[in-house]
């Protein structure tokens, strides 16, 4: 997750500071065994990629170690109008030009259309997704905050496999991992669509905005601070960090799912790498599910 | 939409006054290039239907030039018991008989159940459909007010395609407009099933009681008056009614979204049909939809 | 349904009442031609299958007159951990090889996975039951408290068809029945698909705590007290029992619902009995959804 990247949210210029930061971050990540880098155009408004790109462009070996995403299709308010999205053949070509400049690189290895857009006008996306395809900007597509009903429609038009769906997913917002086992009416089926199309559920927010692992105060919720104290024990238990336990109740779900980090300190990204070596017991995830859900499953 | 013809809802009988009333919505209807219109056996009690058949006989060219459509399905509480669906092969076709016989026409281009009876025996609605079918009583089948599974449920025993799903939609209750963006786990991707299978929506409630066109008062919310302002706004800039504003937020959509207008009103009437002359911008779509849910879209 | 006998759901050991209990009441079943047992590994923490165990082997002709289901998958709070759902291969293996040496019988008519497990291995469950169908232990399989998708995820690694789906259904808490006729865009067609695909529901807490068939004090809400007084009367015009009005609720609906009963009240069994000669006309069956709802259908 390289949101953080290129000096943050604001209009400053990118700094040497920020260029180095980078450097340090894809550094330390590759020494973690951490390769897949998820950008999206909007990100810092576009330094996150700048920032990577100059990296990239310093050093010629990297290209080949990393595997890069980046997404499109969110446009933030501005002169012609409020925030939308826009899946127009114009603004989905522009924006992967515009990544792969900024990227210094020739293809993104996967474009994700980052929100669903209701104006889709489904053969013009398809034609524009082929179209980059065949020119080899893109190897792989894969979509973002999108329902089943939506993915199967994508996919309907399209030759080659959505790859990917980036969703929120947390031990905070279990999202369909808790909406299965609810005896409701409407659950839409996601994690059973995941796996019989073999589609990488991508969790943002994945830390829980870090809920779980900084300093307790006395503000949190008996939730939260029961689920913390759970993980503190699993963490010794396991001998790992805390971050890796709460990414651990993600990986040991049967739906293929990776965690999407957004931090920038290096520590907290060593930490969360843990997560490679600790698979969760069923007893202990259903552990943390009931801890998170604040009452046992039904 | 003829919710509003022959006299209002109340057993008063059909006065001269509402057939010449008829008369002049009709042939307003047609001056603006409208030509499908929406019955159902309940509206007015049947005499919507009635006033409708006598202008129909009185004006032998008409028949022609109109599409009529009507819904059953739906009885009041009566001597029998309380409002209930009914989806009886007798009743259906008992239905249909008076439906073309309060008209006076021999077929009904398009009929609508007009809500799913969960007592619904698919093998035997199917066999009077077909039956009506075959028979010539009616040219299309449509359903009013169901999920996506009901229809792929329906379509299942039926050997010609279900064309049209009339539900309630505008712009003050964007249904599955809005539902598809917001990153649940509970949508039940009607838009998409709707685009895939060729089904029109019609809208119902399409100019949202008018509470974005008729003059504002203190009490209604600030949303309501902001989406107003925009669209006084927004009439001026493309020269259009507001009503036409309030219409073109539906049928921007990519689905093929037909509102269904209920009022009596010839300049309203009149101001609705601007629509077709307005096509609004994605930004300017966005725009409604984003003041009509109070908060910018995710 | 089994869930009282044996004891009750406690650790003291089965006595020789609690056996002529069960022996009594399967003899009254059989008497109102109920001849399908629920059970679950958990009923009574096992003591349920024990006693029925015991009657079978007294009553050598008994097996063949009766047949029997059980549910596995649900893992109670233990020195292990919380309580949680188990689909391991080892888990199901253990759980039916436990229960049929309960019961003292070579095959079960029905084994139901008793709720969903997120992280259920499909291939390992669909390998696991495969191989419990071809040793003789299970002829049937069936679900619990499952959505529409995850029965579709299940059935898709199966070679035989799941014949049901146990979820919680009553005049109390109409489920589908009410979804499926209120106009979201969140509805999972439950109703549908177990239609198309020959499943049937079996309704758990059929006879909603009994709160329409016991005395009526004055706590209870208006909504249950009118429900109550129709119940009644409906009782009356049909000439069965209140409990036969109640269930006839569910047997009226076109999937094929087969009520579970949790009494063990001899009484109480004879009087649910008498739904299999009740079947609700339509506006009856509305009068009673209107009442449930507390408002009529839209």
């Amino acid at each position: 997750g390289c949101m953080g990247l290129g000096g943050g949210w604001n209009t400053n210029s990118i700094s040497a500071g920020d260029i180095k930061q980078t450097e340090a971050i894809i550094e330390c990540c590759l020494d973690e065994g951490i390769r897949i880098f998820d950008h999206a155009d909007i990100y810092t408004y576009g330094k996150a990629e700048i920032a990577f790109g100059q990296v990239l462009q310093q050093s010629p070996n990297l290209r080949e170690q990393v595997s890069i995403q980046s997404k499109c299709g969110i446009r933030f308010e501005d002169v012609h109008g409020v925030k939308r999205y826009d899946f127009s053949p114009q603004w989905i070509t522009h924006s992967v030009e515009e990544i792969l400049q900024r990227l210094h690189i020739e293809q993104l290895d996967v474009l994700l259309l980052h929100r669903p857009d209701p104006l889709m006008q489904l053969e013009e996306v398809a034609q524009t997704l082929i179209a980059l395809h065949r020119a080899g900007k893109i190897a792989h597509i894969g979509v973002s905050n999108m329902h089943a009903a939506q993915l199967a429609f994508l996919q309907s038009a399209l030759p080659f496999p959505i790859i990917a769906n980036q969703i929120e997913l947390s031990l905070a917002k279990p999202g369909f991992i808790n909406a299965s086992i609810e005896p409701t009416h409407h659950y839409d089926g996601m994690a059973e669509y995941a796996q019989q199309q073999n589609i990488q559920i991508q969790a943002w927010g994945a830390l829980a905005q870090g809920q779980f692992t900084k300093e307790m105060n006395n503000d949190v919720s008996m939730n939260v601070q029961h689920t913390t104290n759970m993980i503190i024990q699993l963490a010794q238990q396991y001998d790992v960090s805390r971050e890796a336990i709460v990414l651990a109740f993600l990986t040991r779900h049967p739906v293929s799912i990776q965690p999407i980090i957004g931090t920038t300190n290096l520590a907290r990204i060593k930490a969360c790498a843990q997560v490679n070596r600790c698979e969760l017991s069923a007893v202990d995830w259903y552990g943390l599910l009931e801890s998170t859900r604040g009452n046992e499953v039904p």
